[in-house]
């Protein structure tokens, strides 16, 4: 049903992950130690609830990036390590205050920390990861990657607060939500990619290249993880069919099938994401209407626009393993669905 | 019933904030400006959320301090502007996110912006003033200042992180309690003081002495703050009596009359603060408890020997405006309760 064609569907290999963890393995033990480290306190709260963070079966996706992004420039030095480090506090920090603002009792499956803590702890420990982050940025001593994560880290916060006034009116347009997908993961996947070659001292294309490929690889990573929330031949680490539905959470599958369906099925989105009736009775609904209109081979055919985006900003680096890492992930994350 | 010498109780002329406000006035201005437009935003409840903390009457001592302290040291450049409204941002996110943790519905005697329009939004709008505040740090580009001001916001969610923990126990100690307001209060004065020798290009000794002013001035604010919220003969701006006491806050003057009194009176304040017993009938008992056990004289000793040794630090300054306003400040500070 996809028409477009599309360098990474008409290439044989599947995508995988397993170059950027190749590539990244050596740094990404130093990375974990680092974050260990630096989620240490005398404050027993605070390694308890970073310690579960850790352990709950994140792919460590954003700081992988920075690694590959940092030694496909020819970066043989130390600060991509901390700079990960602190792409990846950020991300958890984000994670934690997410959870308190979607009353969230889940994540992967597992309890989120304000269900085992309470909120008010959520919110603290993600501040504190917060100031770490930053600090350990400080410590790399590169103005250009604490601009290029600040602002990251102030985008990120605006797109949750837009989204927050938005959020559950079905009112929301494809061109909306894609303005917060662009804040609330875009943002700091680009920022992951290109300290990549701030650090290793590469110039402005470099730089601008790695942005594009970040940002067009977390446009392609949201729209993907949409369609597996509603795809039930998909499985994916740990994330469990209509979440997303559950939670009232308005992504692009059902933007597109509301956009597509007549009063009566409005109504029933209405009522289902504005109104709280998301049993299991109308996930099926939601799930038959959205099939009916193609709705996810459409959001399909955009991830892959955007991951073929990817692909095209990376093919501008010279033949590296570290390259060959970066284009591996995006072809990975569209062949999740593919 | 003090008996501490004190070269500030010695002094005939009662402290002032007047040579701060006049000192820092044209500056202010602003910092008052640059604070509007980077609390402006596209996403509307971020520059309504924000208005409304502007409004609500803080004093803006913090950012005051940095300003004044630059100007001590002869700068005369523009960088304390932004670094004096990343100050006030980093206080206004934590109070935004302290109302959360607390669940307060006054501050200053205003309904708190999660009252308003929910602790959601207080969450994610305190992140985007975070976000906005190491933007405006960034830009002024200076390493030395972005470590110490990252510092303050790791220190500060981890101070809060621990009162998280140990809050609401009686047998919190006076040196925990101590603890507590160092990184929660201290660190940010600390650091407001000290950048603005860093922007200056003042030497190891002056940055020294300006941390040395603002961590004790910060320790002397908030005893004296404690103290008024039992004091019923003293007026603050806008702070109701007895608010810490409904709050279930252990603070110094509490501590120290737990410490004095008998098995009755312990039974009394474990019933008030950790349970809850905190009705009008506790307050007036917790007041005569306090009085009888010269806590509040206790507490001003101590805010005394913390307001001596601020006094001190910015002495070390050749004479000009600016030292004068921060000793103004200090002995402002202090003779609150005197």
């Amino acid at each position: 049903m996809v028409s477009l064609a599309s360098p990474i569907g008409r290439t044989d290999t599947r995508g995988s992950i397993e170059p950027i963890l190749a590539v990244t393995a050596s740094d990404m033990t130093r990375v974990n130690e680092l974050i260990l480290a630096m989620a240490g306190s005398n404050v027993e709260l605070i390694p308890e609830i970073a310690e579960h963070l850790i352990s709950s079966g994140g792919k460590r996706l954003r700081p992988m990036l920075t690694i590959a992004s940092a030694l496909a420039h020819g970066y043989d030095g130390d600060a991509h390590v901390k700079l990960a480090a602190s792409v990846e506090f950020m991300h958890t920090a984000t994670l934690l205050h997410d959870d308190v603002v979607d009353e969230s009792d889940l994540r992967r499956g597992k309890k989120t920390a304000r269900t085992i803590w309470g909120n008010q702890a959520s919110v603290l420990v993600g501040d504190f990861l917060l100031g770490q982050a930053f600090k350990m940025m400080v410590e790399v001593g590169s103005l250009a990657a604490l601009d290029i994560l600040s602002t990251a880290s102030a985008v990120n916060a605006e797109g949750e607060v837009w989204q927050l006034s938005a959020a559950k009116h079905m009112t929301t347009s494809e061109a909306d939500y894609l303005a917060v997908v662009d804040a609330k993961t875009a943002a700091l996947f680009s920022a992951a990619a290109e300290v990549g070659p701030v650090v290793a001292g590469a110039g402005t294309a470099e730089r601008e290249a790695m942005r594009r490929y970040g940002r067009n690889l977390g446009l392609a990573f949201q729209l993907v993880d949409d369609v597996l929330d509603y795809d039930g031949s998909a499985t994916d680490l740990g994330k469990n069919t209509g979440d997303d539905f559950r939670e009232g959470k308005i992504t692009l599958p059902v933007i597109l099938a509301y956009e597509a369906g007549g009063e009566e099925e409005r109504s029933f989105w209405r009522d289902a994401m504005e109104r709280g009736r998301n049993d299991d009775e109308a996930l099926q609904r939601a799930k038959a209407l959205i099939r009916r209109h193609g709705a996810l081979d459409a959001t399909i055919a955009r991830a892959r626009l955007y991951g073929d985006a990817a692909h095209e900003a990376a093919t501008s680096l010279p033949a590296s393993p570290g390259r060959d890492a970066l284009l591996g992930v995006v072809a990975f994350c569209i062949d999740r669905v593919s």
